[in-house]
Formats: C-alpha cells, sequence, structure tokens
C-alpha cells in the first residue's frame, strides 16, 4: 500500500486524521513516532528554517529538496505533502485557483494522490457565502478535500462553514488561532483531518533561543538547566546502530572469503 | 572587515572565543543573536537534521549547501566553517592527515581562512605524547589551530595537554563529555576556543518529541503546557518585516511615477 | 575589478559587447576561450539541457545552480547574467514590470550589477510606440540596458526602434531570427551589445543526435566520421594537469617534512 | 516492467546490448531516440560539463542530480547507472573492492539492479590472471557483470580476457581506446554489453568550440557554416507542445465551467 492510498484510507477509517506539521527529516521522524497519521511540510516552517520569508523566495525546487529528505526518513508512515496547497494558498481570483486545481488533477500520476485545496475566504473577510461558493466550486474542479483556514480564536465561524457544508468532500483544518479547540468538538463537527502546523517549529525556535543564551550567561554547560535529549538519543534518531550492523555484516562476509582472519 | 579576518582578530582580543553549534538558518541566526562569537556548522548536528548518521553519507555538496544557507542569514557576524574537521576526523594515518592539511593550505583563497585540525588521538586512547606529537606535525603542516578532543568527564587531560603546549597556534575545545567545566577554567588553561557543539540540537530534538507527544495525548493544543515562541518571534527571525518595507517602498514609486493612485 | 566592473567598463570601450550563450560550466569555458566579452546564461537554453521547455518548470534555484557552476568555472571572465531579463520576459502590464524593475534596483548589493529589461512589445505586435514608451519607462524605473527583442527575419525594425532611442541607456540584441545582419550594421545603428544566445545549444544538439544515430548503424566507432574533440581537449577543459601538480606538490612537502622517502 | 527488470530481460535476449553515454537530460534523450538500449551517466563526462576533473571533486549528492534529472526525462526507457561503478573505479586492495560489492548487495532495494563491477588490473598492467582473479572474486562477492577495461588500440587483451572468462555473468566494455572493434567481433568475443561513454560530450565539445570560433571571426550568424538544430528541434526535445496541449485543455475545462466565454 503506497503513502497515498494510506492517506485516503486512514481518513476514511479514523474519526479523524492527525497531521504534524515538519521542516527537516528529524522533526519528520518525530511527527511519525509519535503517533501523528501523517506529516505537514508546510512552506512556513521550510521558510523559518532557512530563516527567510514565506513570501515565494524558497522556490518549489527547496520545497520538494526538503520534502525528499522528510520522505527518505520516513519509510512506513503515509505523509502528506502540502506543497500545492501552499503555493496556491492566495486569495487569488476563483477562476485562476479553479486553473492550478484543474492542472493539479490532470498531471497527477498517482489516482490516490490527494489536492487538498485551501480557502481564505473567511480570513480575508468575503464572508461565509463566499467561503461556501469557492469550496464547491474548487470540489468540482477536482480537489479531494477543502482545507478551510480561519484566524478567529475560536472556531465557531469553522463549525459555521462545516454545518453548511453537505458536499461529498472532507473538510481539513489547521487550529493555530482557536487552539483552545477540541479533537472532540472537530469530530463532532464534521472536520476529517487536524493540521498541527507549526507547533515543532516554534517550541523547537523557543528553547534554541532560551538554551544558547543560558549557555553564554552561564560559566558551565552543568548549569544550564534545560532539558535535552542524549547523544544516545540523536544515535537512534540517525539509526547509528544499523550502519554499524551493516559494517559487522561485511566483517562477517569478508571473513568468510577469508579476506580477514 | 571580512567573516574570517573578524574570526582572527577576535581569537587575538577576546579571552576566550564562544561557538555554538547550527544546522540550519534558524539555529545559526539564533546563535548569533544569542551573543556568541562564531557559528559551528557541525556534520554531526547536520546529518540528524537529515536523520542521518554522521557516516559519509550526506556529501561535502549537502553540508555546504547547509553551511551556504546559514552564511546568507548571518550577514554581519563572524563563522567559522567546521567543514574541513568534521570530514578528517577520524584518527587517520599522520601522514595522510598531513597531506589533507597541506592540501587545504595550498587551496586556500582567503589568507584569513583558519584551518582548525582536530586530533582524536586521546579519544582513540593513543596517549598524550600521540596527541601532542600530532598536533605539532599539524601544526608544521599548516593549522592555525588545533581541536583536542577528549571522551573523560573531567577536563583533566584537556588541562594536562594545554600544559604541554607551547606552541604558537591556539587551543580550541568541545566540552560535549566534561560538561562541568568553567569558561574561567577553559581560559586560565590556555584554552582560546570553546565549542558547543550540539546543545542546540538535543534541546530542540527534546522538547519537538515532547511537545509532538502532548499534542497526541490531549484533546486541545491549549492543555499542551510546554512555551513556544510565538508567531511574532518567528515573522522577525525571517524578517518579514523587510519584505512588508520593501513592497511599500516600491508602492511609493508606483505613485510617484503615476501608475497607481 | 570585479565582473560586473569590467562588464560596464566594456560597453564604453567596445565599439559592441560579443556575448555567447551557455548552458552549463563546459559550454561557459568555450564562450570565455572563444573570445566573447560576456557569458549569457539564457533560461531557455539551461531548461533545453534538462529536456524541459522554458515554460517556468525549472525554478530560480536551478537557474542559479546552473548559473554558479558557470562562475565557478570562469574564473578571470566578465559574465552577465540573465536570470532576472529571462523570468519577466513575458508581455507583463508596463506596472507590473516597472514594479519587478525597482525591486531589483532596491535590492542591488553591487552598483555595477546591470540590469538589462527585455521588451517583448515588437513580438507581440504592439507597435514601435508602445516599445519605445515602454522602453522609457524601464530606464526611468532603474535598467541599465535595454534589450529590444524581433521576430523578423530582417533587422529593419531594430533599426527603427534605434534611430528613435535618444535616451541614454545602451541597447542590446539576440539576432536569432535576423542572423544576416552584419555585426558592422549594428555597430552603426548603435546597438551596443549582441547576444549569440542558443547557437551553442543548437550545434550540440544537432551533432550529438547525428553521432549517436551514427554509433548505432556503423559496425564500428571508427566508421562513424563525425569530428570529436581528444580526450586531451577534454582533460584541457576540466584542468586535469592542474589537479596532478598539487598532487606533486603536496607529496614533495610530505618528502620535506619526512614522510614519504 | 521496471527499469531494471528491463534491463535484465534485454542482456538475456539481445547479442549484445548498446549503450549510449549522457551526462544530461538532453544528450540522455538524445540517446534514448537514437535507438540505444540504455543509457550511461559517466562521472568523467558529468565533470567536464561541470568543467571539473573526475577526481572526486563533484560528490555523489551532485551525480545523483544529473542522473535524476536523466531519469525524470527518459521516461520509457531502460537506463543504468553508472555511478557506483564510477565510484569504485580505482585499483583498490581486492578486500576494499569486494567489501564495496557487498555493501552495494546487501543495500540494494530491488533485486534486479545491476552492480557492474569494473576492473582496471589491465589498464594497471598487472597481467591476464590478477584480471581474472579479481574478476572472479567480484562475481563470488555480488557483482551482476563485470567491466573490463583495456587501454590498448586493439581489443586483443580484451578477447584474451573473455575468451578465459567461463564464469556465468556478463562481461561489458567501453572502446574508447580500440576504437575500431567491430560490434559482430565483440558478439564473437562474448561481449554482452557495449558502452560508448564519451562520444556523445566529445562531438559537443568539438563542434560548440568551432562554433563559437566561427561566430567570433565572422561578420553574421549566417556565414557561420556549422549545422544547427532548427528552435522547433529543441521545442520537440523538450516537449513545448504537450504544454500547450495542457493549457488548451485547461482552457477548455474553465469553458465547461462557465469561468471562460
Amino acid at each position: 500500500m503506497t503513502n497515498s492510498e494510506n492517506l485516503r484510507k486512514i481518513i476514511e477509517i479514523k474519526p479523524i486524521v492527525k497531521v504534524g506539521g515538519a521542516y527537516d527529516a528529524l522533526s519528520a521522524k518525530l511527527v511519525e513516532t509519535s503517533g501523528f497519521d501523517a506529516i505537514w511540510a508546510g512552506s512556513f516552517a521550510i521558510s523559518a528554517t532557512h530563516a527567510l520569508p514565506d513570501a515565494s523566495i524558497l522556490t518549489m525546487t527547496d520545497f520538494l529538496r526538503a520534502a525528499e529528505n522528510m520522505v527518505d526518513s520516513c519509510k512506513i508512515f503515509p505523509k502528506q505533502n502540502s506543497l500545492l496547497k501552499n503555493s496556491i494558498q492566495k486569495l487569488l481570483p476563483e477562476k485562476d485557483f479553479v486553473a492550478k486545481i484543474i492542472a493539479a488533477k490532470e498531471s497527477k500520476k498517482d489516482p490516490n494522490f490527494m489536492i487538498i485545496a485551501r480557502t481564505e475566504a473567511l480570513i480575508a473577510e468575503k464572508g461565509m457565502d463566499e467561503a461556501l461558493r469557492r469550496a464547491k466550486a474548487y470540489e468540482k474542479a477536482g480537489a479531494d478535500a477543502i482545507l478551510i483556514h480561519s484566524k478567529k480564536n475560536t472556531p465557531n465561524e469553522i463549525f459555521e462553514f462545516s454545518e453548511k457544508w453537505d458536499e461529498g468532500i472532507p473538510l481539513v483544518v489547521v487550529p493555530t488561532s482557536y487552539s483552545s479547540v477540541k479533537i472532540s468538538e472537530l469530530i463532532s463537527h464534521k472536520i476529517k483531518m487536524v493540521i498541527f502546523a507549526n507547533q515543532s517549529l516554534r517550541v523547537a525556535h523557543y528553547v534554541i533561543s532560551k538554551a544558547l543564551k543560558e549557555i553564554i550567561q552561564n560559566e558551565s554547560l552543568d548549569e544550564v538547566k534545560i532539558n535535552m535529549s542524549s547523544m544516545e538519543d540523536i544515535f537512534n534518531l540517525q539509526e547509528m546502530y544499523k550502519i554499524n550492523d551493516q559494517e559487522k555484516m561485511i566483517e562477517n562476509d569478508l571473513k568468510k572469503m577469508g579476506y580477514v582472519n
């Protein structure tokens, strides 16, 4: 079963699909091992790790390289590529956005690849009707799911949208601003996927800043009271032991063949 | 004054040069803004962010791309490129290591570029005499500083080495295993540079793992009690405001030229 | 003197600046050694070597990597980076194109870096007046030269444009379609730069196709009667001898230091 | 049927497999369309297009990027990746080379992926017995074919080798120096694959050099009497028409949906 088949199946089976944001292979692997269903490779976080604004300065080549690194490190796990959605996030004229969805649909090689169309109509304060109208247009154009965005600090407008959404394709949300919403509430309001887009980036930013400042201010590393993973934890992430196993196997083969005593 | 001139000058002037480990532009910029004198772009941490062991799987091209990203984001700050040192870290035969230092010296384009030769003789338990002999050979071959490594949990063998080191070029240490050593002790034992190589990686690994697990286990993001930077902190890192300023400037110019009302 | 200073100076001094098209380091180095004044790193030819149409499929990252390879191999020579021009080649609304020129001007770090604004008004059959009006607007916005394009098979409309062009900044042409025009005619019509954009690509495409077909059809390589450079010619291009010299130098140093007999 | 299955099948069925050297997607696609059975992505030619010697200056990352470009452009065609062979081309101690073959075999994900072990024992003048001994050791270690190299200007020592080779795995040759050898002679001497490694590079180098010099020396492009492909030929290679078709299809869909009149 491929990653894209997996994602379609999980959306059908699970009450809600949990997606964790990642920006490099390390964070992607931690998303995988923490129990998330899929990985969100978002342009905002990837840009941030390049210390660049998310303003089309990095190119699709750069995002693909970042996503490749994540895919290479997360073998068994389904993952979801957000590149398309991110590149079409601005409130383009409906016609242009529809054209992009058609182009994406036409160039799909894998029928299970999901196109998730994101609408920022609510964020741009175009109103609920425009948001619903656009979402329906995107579904008609070939979108496999709708990501509905809100900048409100409660989930009310998201829930209003989901109540009025009677189409077939599932809804996806990113509760960055309305972070108090409960998973159970999302499920009861017919949300099929929730993306925790930038928390891994923001906790890392916070703790690195703090640790570096403390290292500068203290007389020794031991005085820095911030938890850190051990070198062994990092070796595990890197699958260092696997390299050692391979080296032993080669050594054994060389012994059998008489090259080593 | 170029980065490499800066580094030479700082080594002369400061009692000790503090170097912070980084693995991408975000962590490099945090090293810079936290008050460190230079950035350590080490192969171990860069490999870890690719979820790969530090075993020559990533190539020099990959390390250079990572270092380029850091250099691009840290304009005013001196930085130190550890790539050479890391690629020659194994206990090669002395002749081979000397050949590498000569090759590096011959291909220097910038006379201020520093070659820091790392010896692992103490780690390989070859004894103090071998460590000193190698360090002298590396200086003779053209090294500009010696990185002396120890895996002991006290700085004693490092201090014994520094007492016996009467050569001209400065000594560099990485107190990962003997983390209780005080900066003032390093200074009084003639150490000129201290590298905090992997703490930024390890605190990030720890906190990302923890945050992702809590997101999975809790009903809402608000129940996750881990500090994280605000979106504004990330925008600052990305210099988002600069893009906005540039856009306004262009808009103003277009107004003056009559294209916009 | 930097590359960009060089280009400005050459435009002042020479009756006409000859620019040769290249798409990789090999072709760039051949442009350099053949006596051209500058290198044209065009998006059309670079896309063609990726077997892709010149339709924004390759990204700026890809073009920059290609240009980097060329710059790295052509040390002493001035060269001209056409990336900007190519990315803005479509007949955008005048306001949008002017905005791009302003943005480019504002983000210049090197005052000698030249912005060459390309207008396709004649190709789009918008008429001579529109072409002149646009070119003046581009100069006002900060362009350092105007590339005036024509798809006619005589240079007449180019010459009409140059006669009517009484502004200060120089004119640049690409005589792909009007290939019979003489250099002396261009000079007498106030053209300051001529770009031979795609001939190196097209002769290579022709001869590789022909050679491969003949190899398939003949019984031996010796029966293929197509001229090819010797292995020594390629070694010279690669500066293979330089590597050998460096290896000898290192060997000598190792001898002096007693590591080799 | 995957590329690697294809290659295995073709070796069984065809009297001899013809492999054409390529160094970018353009040359790879011309190899494909000229009737070759497979593509040789050799480190020598790829280095040459970067104007660099084939001396481990480009890294495996660079070679993989080059190979990726070729693979992306040549959809239907089997192709052969020479990267491994090239990286192990030096006359390493037999034990080290055997270790590399074991490592390659162990890390194969696709059972049909072919490991072609190259021996330069004849070039290094180690004699026929050493060449045969090494080839047998490589087969035992897991090689799927043997590339036997010779720098003689006749195929005699290659034929002597093939007469004495009674093992199961096939032999591969690169007739650069003994270019008069006939395909029929190779077949009758039990050679199963012939690689024309660098001819596409060398004819391109020759003709680009010549064309650029003539452009510099002549008064107009029309005076340069060197055959070149038309712009249409290049558009065909780029599949420019395909983009146009896709644009028309999207336009049609937009019409049907009422966005365009």
